[in-house]
């Protein structure tokens, strides 16, 4: 990883990537342990290399984070009040850690740098959760995945920048289902049912949901799941390939 | 208005802004010529202020344009290819012209600095074509409004954000028809379909287009427009107050 200041990256522009993933019935994000600021949390993040795309800078960041390549990434919103960092409580904190922590890797103009103004441009990603390894940043601790309803304190404007990324997904969610890579490779419409109630943490009312989902007319069904039971089998469903719908 | 360069703004980043209006049935965006690179046309755009936010900065630039205070305003996407510039055919075209320009206002830095690799904050905005006076930007020569079907070859990849702003309307247009001003305080069904038509490029039929409109809860019925012919006198609507909807 390149050393972090303006030699490197362009400055006053940062990305933050939310990374959704979906486990026993739970939407989760993939968010860090900073190092620094008395243990809050953050959204792994990164810098724009020189002469690097944005969209390139941002599937590098999210596969030195996961381990994963060819991940849908969608830029949601870009975050730039003026203030945004020089107005954070964490400002101050972060900035006495940095000196502290490691003289020589954050020298005073890197910790100027990392201080400085930053807008930030939000991308999400939906990821399969166990293909996933995450890695520390150099800024953090640990990576864990957390439920969206159990998401805990977070650096300058990152829980905003959570909530619009959840706002983005749910109204992509429709759209953009088939290339989401949140279910299995074939399941059942309550399955469906539940990924998005875990989206939307709220109920669907099972026939509207049915219709709804089918009318999108992306879905093509298979046999039946076999349960023991017969009669009360579920329809197996799966995507159906690109050039069918 | 600031000096141009590194000491007002902050490099790197800048705005550019797709502006609509509706006239005659007709869908426009405003357009700039410019100054140099051989008449070609640009969207008219600016930078950010060091401490200034994003949002204020699109409102700014607006404002400097259009006159125009308190505009609907929504990011629509950041462009941000690693060569946008670098490999644009207008790059060299336009450091020439501007060393020649103006060797006072435009110095060799600020030449520098106004080719140098920028992100794109794109923007769009809808607006009241009779409510707008153009002002030319320092490096325009004139604005004009454009039909979306008439547009002329535009500098680096403004064709292109032009699209993806064209696009965005698209699927914000049912969701966001009352803020948008591109209708006057009453008006019929038939103007409305003819704004819709206008934006899309297409056709709509009558009778599903009327249902569809109504389905969105956002129009009030009020008595027929007074035409001579009491039968075929068509209903006139207005959005609803916003604490109705």
């Amino acid at each position: 990883m390149k050393k972090l200041g303006d030699t490197n990256y362009i400055s006053h522009l940062s990305i933050d990537c939310v990374i959704f993933g979906y486990e026993q019935k739970e939407l989760k994000v993939l968010i860090a342990k900073f190092r620094f600021g008395k243990g809050v949390w953050s959204l792994p993040g990164g810098f724009i290399g020189k002469t690097e795309g944005i969209d390139t800078a941002a599937s590098r960041i999210l596969k030195e984070r996961t381990g994963l390549e060819n991940i849908y990434l969608e830029q949601f919103r870009v975050f730039g009040g003026g203030s945004r960092i020089s107005d954070s409580p964490y400002k101050e904190t972060l900035e006495a850690e940095l000196n502290r922590f490691d003289a020589e890797r954050f020298d005073e103009a890197v910790t100027q740098w990392l201080t400085s103004r930053f807008v930030c441009i939000g991308y999400y990603a939906l990821v399969d959760i166990h293909k996933v390894n995450p890695k520390a940043g150099e800024l953090d601790e640990y990576l864990e995945w957390r439920s969206i309803n159990d998401i805990p304190e977070m650096i300058h404007d990152h829980r905003e920048i959570l909530t619009v990324a959840l706002d983005a997904l749910r109204d992509h969610l429709d759209q953009k289902l088939i290339g989401f890579n949140l279910l299995p490779d074939t399941f059942t419409m309550r399955e469906v049912q539940e990924l998005y109630e875990a989206v939307y943490s709220r109920p669907f009312a099972n026939n509207n949901f049915q219709k709804k989902i089918l009318d999108l007319n992306v879905l093509e069904r298979l046999e039946k799941k076999f349960t023991g039971a017969a009669n009360k089998a579920p329809y197996l469903y799966r995507f159906k390939k690109e050039q069918e719908t």
